[in-house]
């Protein structure tokens, strides 16, 4: 085997700190030594051949495929963290394991979740979806009416509103983007236009709202403007293609796209259609913050412009010096993504990063960035603009709107929603990287 | 609880026996009867508060939260069916349910497998991928060397050559869309694209193919032409966000969009460069099937334009008259989907169906067509165009070309690859689907 290559070629810097034109080539192959023929369907032979000789595996048969296959066993640190593995009587936080992903689908295994008591075991052939109050005619739907209407289709991401709650601390968190972003995912979605059931139950003059209830323990119920529910609301029956799975609402969940995560009522058995908002527990308490200048969040829908680096990050450590990819996610509840910056220097200086297509709109858009690390101290943002012209604010922006707390980390828990600001991490001489304001 | 209530408005027909606008209500909510107060934010009272009444599961707490998630226990059907279960020393195939699933994306523990000798347990730390033969300069990868490269993501499908064997048959199966058409299925994959590593390495005069071959006791190898490998081929890592399963290539496999499923090389560990194709088992051997005018299909790469109706398809009876949404899928490996046209009277008459966006190139797009049951007998049939101008075949076209087998269906393991024909399903008084010809 040779010595690692020189990166070589398209290094073109388009920002301070390493920022490499998009086109730069990360080589990191190995050369092979020895004597290599040019032949055509020649067997390897040599020194040349060391590298393909037979592991155990390419000796022998392999497993049986079972009916639903799962991931390798060489994976099985990559998990959701759940905060309350016992299921005590309390909430409970499932996070997605952005630093060990890529692309912008989340599994469903692997998509966040929150519950507030537990998941429940629900019977879909007895559950049912009541659509009544100010409508022409109250309906009721169990699922095999619903699956006889027009499905549709959508890419979204969904995130709860308290995600990325630890940033509102006025020191730095000692946590990776798992613990830090893990309350935001994103997966196709098939259902039903809620607009379609709404049309037939028909609106009574004077109709401007819904709350909508879940069918576990807490009922949990939230109200939903009727201009989001005609627009692009749908009750999702599907997500990845199967059946959405229990912790997601199983067999159907209110989908609002880009609206906050509990919003996207689980389990939904209640559309109640109303002339004023429900103020229900969960809009009127939980998913509320007050505000520095007195007023506070109540009725605050939508997930605005949001980015965060998911490699680098912490947990991942930079070997050696050389040429990396920065890769991350940005998503709005606004629409598609325009563009992301991302920096090296702590927002010095910014290059535009490459972003996958397709973008849709209120999904995850993947973003690209080459990077030579130099071996020096660097510190690596990201910021995201949507179509609907909002930036992603800094730190100094959010905190000056929004505030922040001196309360350690740990009991965090409702310290604030929506929090959407520039993440930083800090990359040291060792190659580590964590989580620092910048 | 009221009785059925009719179908209402927009029945606007747009081809024979049914087939309705797009934008038909497809109405099968039942009211509620009794008194329903208008009233904001009320409790139901009396008979309309029948259908919100608790269910077990609203009165307890509810399970944990695992770290990764599952389907719920009542959908144990939704899975693949697998033809050799014990794992005996012989090929397995797993079969995607479609009839089950809606949307595009197929769940990676749902997306179809073809093994040849089982499925091996790969330690990623030890896999490495060797690029050789007609190059500047022989080079090695191992897996944390590739995911340094820059990783793109694409949804696209991945169709065994094979699928839908049993239709060269000379009579109708008596078996569903999961059984004739489930080793079809459709995912995000990320990656590194084959263009960066062929150049890294650096093409030599006269390079024309290269030789794909992968890790597990088979080995199976496939010539692919460097203009495709140059062109949209990648080295596969992620499926869906997570590391692709172990039936999928674990950890890396080669990805050809729109190309024959077994030419997408699993478990990938060479690339040889050459100057001609290998002529290799899976090539000359087993997916090469002989033509009606003596020549054969070898180097068959692109699956063609192809859809089939997953809904309704045998095992989803009809329970009654009404209106129904027909659903399907449509991909080809030429580019995106056109248009879809549905028939519900044997191909006498078309209309066109709605397709649900984004449509992607070289992945499923999902059509859909309202269509009003008279109780009457009825055939359907989709029919797929793609933008570069191919229209799928009849069957009669495509038994001129490819011609048919009088073998018994069981036997067809091999009788043909490629068919992407239509696919008819005919409809019975009493509500059940089965294959035809028509």
């Amino acid at each position: 085997m040779g010595k690692s290559r020189q990166d070589r070629s398209a290094m073109v810097a388009v920002a301070g700190n390493g920022l490499l034109d998009r086109r730069a080539l990360l080589g990191r192959g190995i050369m092979v030594a020895g004597a290599m023929g040019a032949g055509s369907a020649g067997a390897l032979t040599g020194a040349a051949a060391e590298p393909l000789a037979e592991a155990p595996w390419s000796l022998m048969p392999g497993e049986g495929t079972p009916p639903y296959g799962h991931p390798s066993r060489f994976e099985k640190a990559v998990v959701r963290t759940v905060d309350n593995p016992n299921n005590e009587p309390s909430g409970s936080r499932a996070r997605t394991p952005h630093h060990l992903l890529r692309g912008t689908i989340t599994p469903n295994g692997l998509h966040f979740t929150i519950m507030h008591a537990g998941i429940p075991d629900i019977d879909p052939a007895q559950h049912k979806l009541v659509i009544h109050g100010m409508v022409r005619q109250p309906l009721v739907f169990d699922l095999d009416a619903l699956s006889r209407y027009r499905l549709v289709t959508r890419v979204g991401f969904l995130e709860c509103g308290g995600n990325s709650a630890p940033l509102f601390s006025n020191r730095p968190v000692q946590a990776g983007v798992q613990a830090l972003h893990g309350l935001a995912s994103c997966a196709e979605w098939a259902g039903v236009p809620l607009a379609t059931l709404l049309d037939e139950a028909g609106l009574a003059p004077g109709a401007r709202w819904l709350i909508a209830e879940g069918a576990d323990a807490p009922h949990l119920s939230r109200s939903v403007p009727l201009s989001k529910a005609m627009d692009d609301a749908m009750v999702a029956l599907y997500q990845n293609g199967e059946r959405i799975q229990p912790g997601q609402g199983y067999p159907m969940r209110l989908y609002l796209p880009g609206y906050e995560g509990n919003m996207n009522v689980k389990f939904l058995r209640r559309i109640q259609v109303t002339d004023r908002p429900g103020m229900t527990y969960f809009e009127s308490k939980i998913y509320t913050d007050p505000l520095p200048d007195g007023k506070d969040t109540q009725f605050y829908f939508v997930q605005e412009v949001k980015s965060f680096i998911t490699s680098p990050s912490p947990g991942l450590a930079l070997e050696e010096p050389g040429v990396y990819e920065i890769s991350g996610v940005a998503y709005s509840g606004n629409g598609r993504i325009a563009k992301v910056l991302v920096s090296a220097d702590g927002g010095k200086s910014w290059a535009e990063a490459a972003l996958d297509e397709p973008r849709l709109p209120k999904a995850f858009t993947r973003f690209r960035m080459a990077w030579r690390w130099d071996g020096g101290p660097a510190v690596l943002q990201s910021r995201a603009w949507d179509e609907a012209g909002n930036a992603q604010p800094t730190r100094e922006q959010f905190v000056a709107r929004r505030g922040e707390t001196s309360k350690p980390a740990s009991v965090l828990g409702f310290a604030g929603h929506h929090f959407n600001a520039i993440t930083s991490w800090a990359v040291s001489a060792k190659g580590e990287v964590r989580h620092v304001y910048a």
